[in-house]
């Protein structure tokens, strides 16, 4: 039977955001930053909701973020203790169960839509469409999940096969795919059957641990071990031993692979995962020669580069396809092509024992 | 009849050093920073005459830059109050006729060596030779320069045309030339009758003021004043007023292009007027990636690019031709190719009124 309950939006910040170093660092990641407009990125998901026929959003969050995350709330005009804090991160799944569990505490049974804090979704109007469609699937005992119509043959990203038509605009899974050559790529885009898998879904709270208590057991038990053991003190602070034990594993791989109630949404609203510097160029307004330049910035016969300024005066002449990144302690010069490289000195730096790799001056 | 007297080294050390921005300011130009090697350029220049037959060296400077030279004077072992202060820039002609006109004092009419304060000549042997060699034809009247035996057809310098050999190493100068365009430059270089513009010279004090007597007579005058009205207190400083009369000119253009005294002397020595952060990288030791990384820098997929860090950690990832020069308040990002935009870029700032384009932090 459905609900009259609201949807709860439950927003998983647990992301590193090491693709956006310099100015993203483990203790202020990118969904802190103010890196598309002039708000956070959670700020931007929490204002998203509005319009939505939701109820208060529950964010799950690393305990190291507690304030940055409270903040963000109150500001938005949310409750402000309703945070679920992670002594450490086990991927998507397990924080998608413990969300559950706090959900259905005194006997309730909500849907949840789960949102990554960190993701840009331009036209807000087709994403309240899609989500309001994927609650009523949802609501039917389906597991939800939301498929990015693809722009362009990418090969960063995994993707989901759209099976037999649920209605106008849902379908079963038929398949989840890895990430794909640019050859797969290029057919997936014009066969039209695939969508970049958004890490976006709907659910009944219950529907979600029924089908871990199938797929996943050891880590629904895990998680409503740590949920008995946890401290409540403006929100909730998961036991740190018994999280441990939680095996760390993606909502995708722990349920949406193994079930066959997954139905994909096809979402087409200006969305982006701002995985990247390139990215981040590639949704921002660019002026004529093609630049993004952010700050303090003098450029001289510069096109297509993204330039990005904090404090100092940054001036680029003569180059193309160039990102700059500048901060207090940490500088980074690479092109639209290699950002992705970023990763990998982040990694190196922190093997280094760079405070830079981490924190922030 | 050749005098015994020692030849006195001449600094000039007028230059700006804009095309080397951001680390070069006007309050810190170029020949006070240790660029190529853990010393200044001033401080290299001094210690390029040790095992020369020359006299203390004496240094015109512009006064704002009074106490930077002083102290290079000093801890090279010189005499710290052997300057003569600019008011303002008024290009060598000028600052060479002071200089002759303070060395003649007391009757006395030695050779004067005048060197820019901001070049590098690595082979200092090949230099003391050459000098030697200048100071000889220049005690028999002759208006000495020296012509870099050029190493690639260079359209940034002004050329030397070779006429008639006085010896076996050295020619009456046929002609100066303008920059030529590339085609020229690869006439020049196979040639073997061509060499670049040095801006060193070799004079008789007497000699030099007899030349302007008779080409530049206006100029001589106005630096005679000049001298006459200067105030004396740990160096020579030269009076604004009478200063401000003298034109601005090159020895090249006020002499050297009139008499026909001139004669060059070709000098292979590995010099370079590091007039570009793509000069500083030809001269600078490359890894084998050919990169130079001054500072904290960090490297990755990373070709042909000069990176200089000055405090921060600067990272540089899958860029080739890149030059980055970090500063405490101004970062510059260009390519080897196009590092003579940054002249223009500072023009700019100045335009704007930027502190950046002028004063350091």
């Amino acid at each position: 039977m459905v609900s009259d309950m609201k949807v709860v939006p439950v927003l998983m910040s647990g992301g590193a955001g090491t693709r956006l170093w310099p100015a993203s660092r483990s203790d202020r990641p990118k969904q802190f930053l103010p890196l598309v407009d002039d708000r956070t990125m959670v700020r931007a998901t929490l204002d998203r909701l509005g319009g939505l026929a939701a109820a208060s959003p529950l964010v799950v969050a690393n305990a190291a973020h507690a304030e940055l995350v409270r903040a963000e709330l109150a500001t938005a005009g949310y409750d402000e203790d309703r945070v679920i804090l992670e002594p450490f991160g086990r991927n998507t799944a397990p924080a998608a169960a413990v969300a559950a569990l706090e959900l259905m505490k005194g006997g309730a049974d909500p849907l949840m839509l789960l949102l990554p804090a960190d993701h840009v979704i331009d036209d807000v109007p087709a994403f309240h469409e899609a989500a309001e469609h994927a609650c009523a699937l949802a609501a039917a005992g389906n597991l939800v999940t939301f498929g990015i119509v693809p722009t362009n043959p990418e090969t960063g990203y995994g993707y989901i096969r759209a099976g037999e038509p649920i209605d106008d605009a849902a379908a079963t899974v038929a398949e989840f795919v890895e990430k794909p050559d640019l050859a797969t790529a290029e057919r997936y885009l014009t066969s039209g059957e695939y969508f970049w898998n958004s890490g976006m879904f709907v659910f009944r709270c219950s529907d979600y641990l029924a089908a871990l208590e199938e797929f996943a057991p050891e880590m629904k038990k895990a998680c409503e071990t740590t949920m008995d053991h946890s401290r409540r003190e403006r929100g909730v602070h998961l036991d740190e031993d018994s999280f441990s034990g939680t095996p760390a594993d993606s909502i995708d791989y722990a349920v949406m692979e193994n079930t066959n109630r997954a139905v994909v949404i096809p979402l087409d609203a200006g969305w982006s995962d701002v995985g990247s510097w390139t990215a981040l160029w590639e949704i921002a307004r660019r002026d004529e020669a093609g630049n993004v330049l952010i700050g303090d910035v003098t450029a001289t016969g510069t096109t297509n580069s993204y330039v990005r300024a904090d404090g100092r005066l940054v001036t680029v002449a003569g180059v193309d396809n160039i990102v700059v990144v500048d901060t207090p302690d940490a500088l980074l010069v690479t092109t639209l092509d290699k950002a992705q490289l970023v990763k990998n000195i982040v990694e190196r730096l922190k093997d280094e024992g760079r405070p830079e790799a981490t924190g922030s001056e």
